[in-house]
């Protein structure tokens, strides 16, 4: 039997409305945010599908996303997990930074590199960054080995993975659908190692917000049976998803 | 050190509007108990009060008190557990019922008993009653011997103290500070606990909704240094608090 895995990137947050590199800083959704989470979850219940367990990040806006969208399907009692290890990757010292300031100051050709190469990370985050979220009560027991200054996808993929193999697929193995609500990089790195993307290719990879990517696991693998295209496994229509994943990629929105 | 523990009643459901008895029902706030829900929050919040840890029922009143009280205190991220143990009173074959219409049929003598009396339940719910919540997939789970089909106070109790035992007190021997948000009945069975109240006693014990209510307890002991009135241990005006303890008394609420 498949194990039903539910992938929901978080809808257009406050600062993505503002054009300004987020990462760990919490943000929380917009009103257009709202409602992409409460769609979401109009998509899922239409599509049949009926989540057993939760999995957010510890940020607002996908804790908030998955909320929404399970409240509009009647499942706001499903048990829950939260874990930093799905937190959004981490801007570094871009953080709170305008998007089109940054490029202005660095050149777009270095933007570029920070945005979408697979391993090289932004400047770490100076420690009186007023957008510094290292001293947040949420993070207080982590120790500094793993707190991180600053990620590139190479990092998310490292520090999501454990969460991955430890605390999601045990649920699905358990025959349980999972709905993982998460962000648009802690979401590619877990679609890049189940659909086996490399390391160049998960650069053009724009997953759309506020759209479920639905995947039926083999359930000895835990990945799909075949690798595909994660944006061809997304609810919804798809000329709309598709359009979505574009406006993603067009904004800058790494 | 003491352990700090955070009662809050949910607010107004639409069900509680509509003057029905709702018990296992899964009635949803209506937009006055979301005010209310929000300004406990921002009452926890004045007050200081930083909850570690969130335990709720699994009825959606509870989960989104909880949910907004947090939200507007910025504490989405806190981990939550939910379980049936919390759940409100199961009011048998009354659920679903007017109130107004039960007290005509049954007489109000007979009404009084089934919401105040210690350890009388109302009628079990039948298999067909409408709103038997029974085959909910939430409480798929409970073998029929813990799944309630009527409850009296003293059910409350007895199904109650083990969740407060096994779950919540090791949360609070931790040293954290533990917000329970959960209903009229499983509140009052907890405080009867807590504060050493009588079988009889309780019957006039009144739970404001959406006031926080604050217990600073012995570590040792996890009651109470003194036992006292849990209306007393509230946050916010005294006055307001005990009008609304005496408007759910002249509601019927039970």
């Amino acid at each position: 039997m498949p194990a039903t895995l539910v992938l929901l990137r978080h809808g257009q947050s406050t600062w993505n409305a503002e054009n300004l590199f987020t990462g760990w800083w919490d943000a929380p959704l917009s009103a257009t945010g709202e409602i992409e989470a409460r769609e979401a979850g109009r998509l899922m219940a239409e599509a049949g599908l009926a989540p057993d367990v939760v999995h957010t990040s510890l940020q607002t806006r996908a804790i908030r996303t998955a909320e929404l969208a399970l409240g509009a399907m009647g499942l706001s009692w499903l048990p829950v997990q939260r874990h930093w290890r799905l937190n959004e990757r981490h801007y570094g010292d871009l953080t709170g930074r305008d998007k089109a300031d940054t490029a202005a100051r660095y050149g777009e050709d270095q933007v570029h590199v920070w945005r979408r190469s697979y391993d090289t990370p932004p400047p770490p985050i100076a420690a009186d960054n007023a957008h510094n979220p290292n001293d947040d009560r949420r993070y207080a027991d982590l120790p500094p080995d793993v707190l991180p200054r600053s990620e590139c996808l190479a990092d998310v993929v490292d520090r999501m993975l454990p969460y991955w193999f430890d605390r999601i697929v045990p649920d699905l193995a358990a025959g349980r659908t999972v709905l993982v609500a998460a962000h648009g990089n802690s979401l590619r790195a877990l679609v890049k190692h189940l659909d086996e993307i490399s390391d160049d290719d998960i650069a053009a990879v724009n997953l759309p917000t506020g759209v479920p990517i639905v995947y039926e696991l083999d359930a000895t693998t835990m990945r799909p049976p075949t690798p595909g295209d994660p944006l061809a496994r997304s609810l919804g229509d798809p000329e709309a998803v598709a359009a979505a994943a574009r406006a993603v990629a067009d904004q800058a929105k790494g």
